[in-house]
């Protein structure tokens, strides 16, 4: 194997496939990222078993040669130290060859780094995914949705099945759901060029917040195909590669209440911002509680207490609070971490009484509804 | 106590003395910050009892109202939460008042906390220093003496001393000397207005760090007493005291070799970012060591070895080689470190041979000395 490359492009490539790469890899060889090279171009690959992520740099681009490639081959460098080794090489001019024994030779400049490398026979192959269950979702659209329901998954492994997300494709419509069983995040979407089969599957959480970081912001379509046990996203010369959780999803439907007793209308920032306020004090207790009372008028008091400590109380100016008097205790980390994924100014809150569930969406918009739990303080 | 004070301006004076304040004090007050208002303006102070950091706050500055006190007094505040707070006020408009046993409110807008405090009868005094013993310098000077010399102190304990910088102050000359055992860094300023007194203090380097983390990059001067067991930094409205450090601090001048065999002018900033490149292989093994290699021509190699991952050598361009051919081995880390603290383009390295300390310093200037003492590989 002998080729060059300019070192700003083997850098972009690097910076994808390392989100897979764990230092704590079950399999050797895993520390490691594959080479492969050819007069087409260069195929990098990471992996940490759950995920796997290939990129291609392409030999030529645009009429600009980027790779220039004497010969073929393939080969596994340790991770590490190969991407501080290209980040730091004097000249944008990289040489890499690979000589007798595995011996690979990174030459910029007047700077030679000598690696041992290992063979790539040894590097695990890509899982195999069946081309024909196939949908597909702009980038931008696709970060949204994972950035609105993926912080709601449970963080422990005493249950796997809600460490990640659900997703159901059914009747033209994308439905993704996380809850860790104190709250949740459900988010739906209407496909275009839906796919005619049903999908159900669970993806975890960290799989979808790597994606995310590698995702750009614009709206080229990113291609998702779903397997039994993988799933692959596609976008531009990256593939994303994830295994899916075993089990069965429980039913969340029925956590969500039919009917609502108050219903308060809110700028969502504002709310916000008086909860991180009111949870300063709230943050050494156990369950980061927030107390939220609503007399009939409309401004709601907003405070907690802490004994050894002090205590807050903010008022809040609302749209308008319809329906019953409400007072109710609820995870003042929960409730930012809805308010922020629904992003939008103007959101409703309806409740059902102190002690049930209540819900937080947009006031224009049905499509991203968080639900959380109260906590039981009266 | 009562008084109405912008939220920017008591953020910029917190900032300040949160330096001092250590969430593992050993006087629990010392969690706290002290505040003391009165028609004059507020102090704040915040101390770990090694540093005692003291800002003040005017009422009124270039006609600007900043503090408009109703009622004097002083009280301590949990520092942690007082930060914070202040920090997520919704205005920029503050009052704090003080009610019977100690109750604080902070109130802002529609937000009002209640933070209960300590007497500030029982925060310790600001120690006595007399004000006889004094020079000053500007603070950007101050800032590269700091930086130039503070990274060479010991980290470990087992010589307290050498975890301080020695200052010296003797015929209108300031000398600071740090040294590790394995390298020193020595930096002599001539003084304006210097002493008629000579001066022998060892000031602690995290007292250091943490002056320089405070210091502005103007000229303005910072006034410098000292006492026998303190020292004060005056700039603008901060006072900034350390506790010295006690004991004989050894002379360092023989280590300091008096002739030289062989002399290499070289870019710093080549240089640095060949032994970077070296390290990176390096760093797993015990010392970080890199090997140089002179051999009489006008190129130096850097060369680095580790047989479980590879190896690295690169060829850098010097401006001369005058004297003895030399092979030496030493830590990248120091070398690095002695390399950004000249920052000059052009420095010279002084050998005396492979087994005896050597020097760097810039080509024009002789104000600072850097030596490192080799490491034994041949």
């Amino acid at each position: 194997m002998k080729f060059e490359i300019a070192r700003d492009r083997l850098l972009d490539g690097l910076s994808d496939v390392m989100k897979a790469v764990s230092s704590k890899a079950a399999i050797p060889i895993l520390t490691g990222i594959k080479l492969d090279v050819d007069e087409e171009g260069l195929h990098l690959t990471g992996s940490d078993s759950d995920i796997t992520i290939q990129t291609f740099i392409p030999a030529e681009e645009n009429g600009e040669q980027l790779i220039r490639t004497s010969q073929s081959g393939s080969i596994v460098l340790q991770a590490k130290y190969f991407n501080e080794i290209v980040r730091k090489l004097p000249t944008n001019d990289i040489e890499i060859e690979v000589s007798g024994h595995l011996q690979t030779h990174i030459r910029s400049g007047k700077s030679e780094f000598h690696l041992i490398g290992s063979d790539a026979e040894d590097y695990p192959q890509l899982p195999e995914i069946d081309d024909d269950r196939h949908f597909a979702i702009p980038a931008d659209l696709l970060k949204s949705i994972i950035r609105e329901t993926v912080f709601a998954v449970s963080a422990s492994e005493s249950r796997p099945i809600l460490t990640g997300v659900h997703w159901q494709v059914q009747e033209g419509e994308l439905v993704c759901v996380a809850t860790d069983s104190h709250r949740l995040a459900r988010r739906k979407t209407r496909l275009e060029n839906a796919p005619e089969d049903d999908y159900s599957v669970v993806i975890p959480g960290k799989s979808l917040q790597e994606l995310n970081k590698i995702l750009g912001d614009s709206n080229e379509p990113v291609g998702i195909t779903m397997s039994n046990k993988q799933v692959l996203f596609r976008a531009g010369h990256v593939l994303f590669y994830s295994r899916l959780l075993e089990g069965n999803y429980p039913d969340t439907s029925r956590l969500i209440p039919s009917e609502y007793k108050t219903d308060i209308y809110v700028n969502g920032k504002t709310l916000l911002q008086s909860i991180d306020r009111a949870s300063l004090l709230a943050r050494e207790e156990r369950n980061n509680v927030v107390r939220f009372t609503a007399d009939g008028s409309n401004v709601v008091e907003i405070s907690s207490n802490s004994p050894e400590i002090g205590k807050v109380e903010e008022q809040v100016e609302t749209a308008s609070v319809e329906g019953e008097e409400l007072k109710i205790s609820f995870s003042a980390k929960y409730m930012m971490d809805a308010l922020r994924a629904i992003e939008g100014q103007d959101i409703v809150i309806r409740f059902t009484g102190a002690m049930r569930p209540f819900i937080l969406k947009s006031a224009e918009d049905d499509t991203l509804l968080q639900l959380i739990l109260p906590v039981r303080t009266y």
